[in-house]
């Protein structure tokens, strides 16, 4: 017997509107049979970049054969696609606007959702999750197949590339995302070593971990992404440098 | 075999103090095959239209057999009864003070919960959502039949209806929900057509979705629910009007 | 068949960054047929207190076999060892800094996490809810001995224990939790009666439920946890009050 296939879901929906539960219920009059998990629906309302953070920090951690469903869609109702993607076994299924942008950077296919059949009708023109996404996933984590959506395009949305530079002397990157606990992640990959700089200010040389630096005290490391972060110790690195998601970040060897 | 049966959770408790784990552990304890949901753990503490608005956007998407359980009981311990609902197939399981008014409303039937044999004991006196009322969802979710759970009642309470009046001039009617991105919803179905007031105030015509507005802009459309709703594109409407529930709407033809 | 085994998440990461749903990822790829419950995500960070008193309130009501993973984990990195504890056929895993208290205190056995075998590799500094706890909750939750974990120890951190003293004149105790509802859990056990105190100021006698007392009065009365709470009816003791962990409670006879 296959084991049984996971959808996961992540929006900026909250949960006390009663939008995810309206999705849980389409997927599991649907395929009532499949897993379905709520990654989550806490994402700011409208931002893209940090739903296609999120979605890179697990969709690969899910067994091949997971559905991530990803609906922060500011441009539902607009002419903005709708997509899915399939890329080392696993599928992702969202809006035409970037959400998606860790699966397509390895997809093997990308579909449009065109094939109205599988959707839930009558379509409305504000609530796509309920209404296209949910019922896609259901049908692939179902089994169904991909080329059945709709046509495969090569020109799906990519997020703007953020800014990386290697010269002789010094990488230099900027911060890309800032966490529950106000650690700003950066987009500088280790191995890095180095002294380091957000925004013209010191963080100290790259350490291994939390614990090498006094409580209170910034701290640079290698985060559980495999990227520089920039933390303070039991504390808030975000508060306590005002720092902001494009931040520049220096590496002096 | 037949499908695994679900019991959705819905209610003001959050998830940070344990008491909806709680819930679950008597559900995992007493009924270990039912899938469980949890629909929303986040309704503001005490709000009780807020419940029944979640709990009618997503009882019905839910297959049939599914036991819908909401606790926003600020009248635990007090002489309110508690109630379990069958309507279309669905369950609903919760206080008797309007919560599961979407359920009532078509009612097949409806039982107080005198049945004291199914509860968890000791009762106390605060938590029925843990001694009553998730025992009775894993009950049905079982299997139960709803005539052993109690007496079958006909005056179960209602929420005060809302305004809604048509007249030759004007289709008259209020807000009934503010949603997390600062939608309004209201309560005047659709079809509808013609320029929208909010409180006196103009928003322009009925329109299809958001991008037939600029960004920023306000715009009045048929929303996921099929009733009228006040947004901004992109924005928060409930901030730039300062709406609230019950703020009167009018549509003039 | 056995039953199938349930693995609770308890973390301070809320579900924004990904972190949550990395480890559903781990859990779903290492145990497919495993049921995963996340408790809650929304513990304050850092806040060791919070997270042990909600696993206290729910550990029990999960059938014996299940695995409460709790990672709040300020100390991630740092020499702090990681623990596996046995304790009325229920399982914790987590870090050794007084999150697992609930269990420490019943346990039957403990042992420290060192059969890196289990981990997934690489191991990170900062997040060994992925990296250490997931797995090894996957692991318990197949049916993998406790003995393989790791070396059984005896020293377990425990929580401080808070101020109870019974006099001949009063019954002292304090505040050891405020609830989402401004609800003031103390240390004192039922059965108790007599006039109550907080920090000196009056809040009348022991009664029975919140109906009691007439909406936005004080009540003190014996919550669902067994305990003296100090609550308003249809209000926030905790604003009222002013109230905080920690703060002195006296009931005099």
């Amino acid at each position: 017997m296959p084991e049984p296939q996971t959808i996961t879901l992540l929006t900026d929906f909250g949960t006390a509107d009663g939008y995810a539960a309206a999705m849980r219920g389409v997927i599991a009059s649907r395929a009532p049979a499949v897993s379905v998990y709520d990654a989550s629906h806490e994402i700011a309302a409208g931002d893209i970049h940090a739903a296609a953070y999120a979605l890179r920090r697990y969709w690969q951690t899910f067994p091949p054969g997971t559905v991530h469903v990803v609906v922060v869609d500011p441009g539902v109702g607009s002419a903005r696609r709708a997509l899915a993607v399939e890329a080392d076994g696993r599928f992702g299924v969202g809006p035409d606007n970037g959400v998606l942008d860790a699966l397509i950077e390895r997809a093997n296919a990308i579909h449009a959702l065109t094939e109205t059949a599988l959707f839930l009708h009558p379509v409305s023109a504000t609530f796509h999750g309920r209404d296209v996404f949910a019922p896609t996933a259901a049908y692939l984590a179902c089994g169904g197949l991909l080329q059945r959506v709709g046509p495969r395009i090569a020109d799906a949305l990519r997020l703007p590339p953020t800014r990386l530079e290697r010269t002789a002397a010094a990488v230099l990157g900027e911060v890309i995302h800032i966490d529950r606990f106000g650690n700003l992640v950066t987009n500088i990959p280790a191995p890095v070593a180095g002294e380091v700089e957000l925004d013209g200010r010191s963080v100290g040389s790259v350490r291994h971990t939390y614990a090498d630096v006094a409580r209170g005290e910034l701290v640079a490391l290698i985060g559980s992404a495999g990227v520089l972060e920039i933390a303070v110790r039991d504390g808030n690195a975000a508060e306590r440098l005002r720092a902001y998601r494009g931040a520049p970040v220096r590496v002096l060897p």
